[in-house]
């Protein structure tokens, strides 16, 4: 039984403006911790699964800082996609790359580069759980993260009939409405984390059964032609291009603190706070103030009287939103010069 | 008939914190248009007082960068008390140093350097007929603001019996507390500015017969011995140890758009609004927010969605606060390290 860790780090983004760029995209940035959400989730596998058996699937653009912050990865372990095509070629490039390297039989647990963990021990616990449950019953699992909160921000997933200590899935349910979000949260559903734990025989036998965006371009990765399949496949999700056809979908619950960390606003959940509810990071000093996020990178960020605020520096520029607004900054990046916008 | 300027450029004070400093004070700013303070303060007496009957009265640690502002000033119009002593002997010296160039006759316009004025023009209009009432009768007249607002943090000035165009002074009130502060507004009282206007012969002579804080030195004043002079008085303000001992004040109504600048939300007064009634200076951005003061120097501020805070930025330092906040920075100031505090 081998175990491999796939770690999806190739993600853009601006939701976490002004420190995102496209050099230094979230999974760069020390938003959880110290440091780096990207070296975060390697610790976090590593006592399940060692240097030499973790993959990182980022871009040519990020492929050298990623190799600079994980030393103790093979090179080779990082893999640069000629270009972003999804998760369903991501991950099928992944399988067949561990199929060259340990067999049909080994089993890789997929995670993206871009989430806090509260609870790394249940963490690690729910994957070795889902390996045992694919190993047994040649499935695909899912973990559901059990919700928090009617969060209209996530895809679902309702559990099915019980199956093996697990469920299978009886739908995947997209982004909803905030209401079928409240339903649904009631009703039990869980959160479509996007953790998946399967053998790269099975899962790369179902890419070839249910995925023809995907499936004709399997020989070139088998024949390790990163250019050729990348160029070859059309893009999709590993969510639509293969589990919603698959039968063989289970689904484990998780309950680890999962976050995904997708605002600024997500700070507040995942970081200590002080005694005012203040989460805050890098040099910031905070007075009187109550519920508020600061970041502060190469910059000092004083709070004096003020509540709910986000408040970002980086070397020469600092943005002030709220907690609320942080939330969606596409009206704010639209109405910025690019000078402002774009700065590097 | 000559007419001098006297500029107050003296003060220290944290209430501009982060960007004031003992070596850049309030005055030296650029806190109501694009230049200082001080230069405002001399643009707008301009057309009224030529540069070289124009003095500034400093301390020693502000001289060189006073005049390094004021190139069109003499080096000797820049006036560095060895010592503060309050305005009394400040004037008192002032006042010796026209007596030595222009005699006795010469008029004194006596202002500070850190006031915005949004009608120069009526500003000037006042000054010129506060000099004429002065120069008829002998007087010390002082311009009395006409309030705004019932501020408890200005003092005030109960006008008395009409006199030759302007009124003599009943009586001056310290900073009163709120409920007077009501009751002087409706009742006709006025706000002591600090704009006084007198003959340097009548204004020396009251000084010598009222103030025994300042007047056994003003011999060593007649012969500029600016050490010996400010080692022996006695610290006094103007209105304490001159005019609210005297016989011959009159208060003139002024009704200019004076404001003292007194904190960072004064700013919103003084500064000139966008659509949101955000008042912003420098490299600022704000998108879907209202009644905000941004000061950005050397670093860029972007406001998202945020209400009447008070952001100021300078290199490598930024504090957010609300405007209500911003009127009293020294809980903040006390808790802050001091190694951020007394940051240069």
């Amino acid at each position: 039984m081998s175990r491999w860790a796939v770690i999806l780090a190739g993600g853009v983004g601006s939701r976490f403006w002004p420190l995102s760029t496209p050099e230094r995209p979230k999974q760069l940035l020390a938003l959880a911790s110290a440091e780096p959400l990207l070296v975060d989730t390697v610790s976090r596998l590593a006592p399940l699964v060692p240097p030499e058996r973790t993959l990182i699937v980022t871009n040519r653009t990020l492929a050298p800082a990623v190799r600079a912050l994980l030393r103790d990865l093979p090179e080779a372990n990082v893999i640069a996609e000629p270009r972003s095509a999804g998760t369903a070629p991501a991950l099928a490039w992944a399988a067949a790359e561990i199929q060259r390297r340990a067999g049909d039989a080994a089993t890789m647990l997929c995670v993206h580069a871009d989430w806090a963990v509260a609870d790394p021990e249940g963490f690690r616990q729910t994957l070795a759980c889902a390996a045992d449950v694919a190993e047994r019953n040649a499935g695909l699992v899912t973990v559901g993260i059990v919700p928090t909160r009617p969060d209209p921000g996530f895809g679902y997933i309702q559990p099915g009939a019980p199956a093996d200590g697990a469920r299978r899935v009886a739908r995947f349910v997209e982004k909803p409405d905030r209401a079928t979000a409240e339903r649904m949260v009631r009703e039990g559903f869980l959160w479509n984390s996007g953790i998946f734990v399967w053998r790269v025989g099975d899962f790369l036998s179902e890419v070839a059964a249910l995925s023809p965006e995907v499936a004709p371009a399997l020989p070139l990765a088998a024949t390790s032609d990163i250019e050729g399949f990348f160029a070859a496949v059309k893009p999709i999700s590993v969510d639509n291009g293969v589990l919603e056809r698959s039968a063989r979908v289970f689904v484990l619950p998780g309950d680890f603190g999962w976050d995904d960390v997708g605002t600024w606003a997500a700070l507040h959940r995942v970081r200590a706070h002080d005694a005012g509810g203040n989460a805050a990071a890098g040099d910031a000093h905070v007075v009187d103030s109550n519920g508020n996020v600061v970041h502060a990178e190469g910059h000092t960020v004083v709070l004096y009287g003020v509540s709910d605020l986000v408040v970002v520096s980086r070397d020469g520029l600092t943005l002030v939103t709220t907690r609320e607004r942080a939330a969606d900054l596409k009206r704010l990046l639209d109405a910025l010069p690019p000078s402002v916008r774009d700065r590097r």
